[in-house]
């Protein structure tokens, strides 16, 4: 089964059991909608998996890594070698996604997809379809054959942890530059201003953010991305780390698992796999508020609200890892809270109750 | 050790702790405060303790259960019966609380503060000041002395946890008519407009919204608290479980333990502890944002920002147990991460990467 295929395939959430985990929210003993988008997501990871009670054991954050041949237009306040170098530093488990998954439980799941040099580890996964973008100031960064086998090889990926046993996946990236990428992206699709779209990634300054604009509205301009076709911004003024997502969000959705957006990049590959597959949007779930000025836009379309606002702007994931607990409470707000049904207000339970904690 | 002499010991957090973690942070592989809000967290954290390093293994949340003379006003949607029978469900490990505290490694420990009926089970400790406070609406909800003896509870429950061995404490509340005596409280302290001040609480309709409005500025009306005077305020139009939390707050300075505040009752209880003394704040983390009108204005106050956005009003410290992952998040932030020390950008250094990960 390939992404293509899997998309005629993909169908919305599961009505029924949505229906059917809202009633038993109200049956719960709190006051009708007190637990706000906790229930919400209770209701929402029912229709994505069918069913109203939920556990997700197995986890792990799935990262993208590559490189960006903008790069060389000097968008980037960090060294171009640190995108492979932190690769291979997030399975070493010194990174921030690495200590944030391993105190939720989750594994990380690191993929070369797109690197300048192979990470020389077996830790990173050789997935590697090309050798980092070309320089979409002067060119289309991708040709269109390249950007779906990028999307082929997320969706296999993800589907490979899906069919080894996972319940449900984060996602993160990694590759310097790839804020830029993003930002025009987001302007392809979205229609934003690059003055708003554009923002200071891991770090810019004043300068360098003016330079970053100019270099994202040069890429849009060399290479006029269709705005109604997806694959086609992607190729044009996208990334492999992006293509790689949307694989990722497919696959979740082909096999009825949620699947976590992490920030700004995440954001951008979620809204191009619902733009390629509507259905796909119901299987995911956002987690953390991204400072990047196109999240919100992104987020708006997709019609998800994230639950945390830690103005991180890391990447890598680790926005996901952060919310894998919230994902649990609301599955134990399901699973072991009592109902309505349980207790009763009239004197003689209440005396029942009394006297079996006495006893 | 009483509270007011607690009081006069109370010093800022360690700036110099604080110092050292944030300059710690910039040092992490990561772009400048790229990790945010869990930078400040831990900053904040070091300032708590005296120490940049932290681990908080054992949490409790505290729920102060009392009840409200002012229910006999038609002011909440649920039976009066209901705060006593949810103190006894709590520790039954079948209401919210109880979920996400277990999901999180906390324990709850339910205290009847000013419950009208006796729990009649050991499981809910027996603190009772008062059997439920009087009907603020025709004269002082408690005496200056019975407000005194709450917090005086609320500060002895506290300070006994920290002293056996707790790490952190969440705080909660159980009690039905207490977002009524938040309101109040909230107008005497803040200034807010009663229109603007008073909330739905668990679910009123619009009438009965209208009849709380006017319950409130009655009571603020009949008993003219004096707004410089956080004790005045508390007596004549408080309650008794918001009262025990502001002992606890001030017993979490005294510790320097921090203490989790959740929604819009603690935050007001959390804003009176502040008002009595100010270097209390430096202890208190925000948690989720309350629905509750008054929960911002006492949040600027503090100057606090919660980290997550639920649209959660169920009180009984639900969104504390949310938070302590946030917490440990932060933790493993600085004691886990590696550091630019610890890596390095030269190609020897990546070779030796490479070859350690290859063998």
């Amino acid at each position: 089964m390939d992404y293509k295929n899997a998309i005629k395939e993909i169908t919305k959430a599961d009505e029924g059991a949505m229906a059917e985990a809202r009633e038993y929210c109200d049956s719960l003993i709190k006051p009708f909608g007190a637990l706000g988008r906790l229930e919400d997501t209770a209701v929402r990871l029912a229709g994505i998996t069918g069913q109203k009670n939920n556990v997700f054991r197995r986890r792990a954050i799935v990262v993208m890594a590559a490189d960006n041949g903008v790069y060389a237009e000097g968008v980037a306040a960090a060294p171009q070698a640190f995108s492979r170098l932190q690769a291979i530093n997030m399975t070493r488990g010194i990174c921030g996604v690495s200590v944030f998954a391993n105190n939720a439980g989750a594994d990380v799941v690191v993929v070369d997809i797109g690197l300048m040099d192979a990470a020389g580890t077996d830790a990173v996964l050789d997935r590697n379809v090309k050798r980092g973008t070309d320089n979409m100031a002067v060119g289309p960064a991708m040709s269109r054959e390249e950007t779906e086998a990028a999307i082929e090889t997320g969706f296999e990926t993800a589907s490979g942890l899906f069919n080894g046993g996972y319940d449900i996946l984060g996602t993160g990236e990694m590759g310097i530059g790839n804020t830029t990428s993003t930002s025009a992206c987001a302007i392809a699709l979205l229609g934003l201003e690059p003055e708003l779209a554009v923002g200071r990634g891991a770090g810019l300054t004043d300068e360098a953010l003016a330079n970053k604009v100019e270099v994202v509205k040069k890429a849009l301009t060399v290479n006029k991305p269709d705005k109604n076709d997806p694959i086609d911004i992607l190729s044009k003024v996208g990334g492999l780390d992006i293509a790689g997502l949307v694989g990722c969000y497919i696959a979740a959705a082909y096999h009825r698992k949620p699947v976590l957006i992490d920030g700004a990049i995440s954001s951008i590959a979620a809204l191009i796999a619902a733009r390629l597959c509507p259905a796909a949007k119901d299987f995911m779930i956002a987690t953390h508020r991204s400072t990047e000025p196109s999240y919100d836009a992104a987020m708006n379309e997709l019609g998800l609200i994230p639950f945390l606002e830690m103005e991180m702007r890391l990447g890598e994931g680790s926005g996901c890892a952060l919310a894998f607990p919230i994902i649990d409470a609301a599955c134990v707000m399901m699973n072991d809270m009592g109902t309505f049904a349980d207790i009763s207000f009239d004197d003689s339970v209440l005396v029942d109750i009394r006297e079996e904690e006495e006893s």
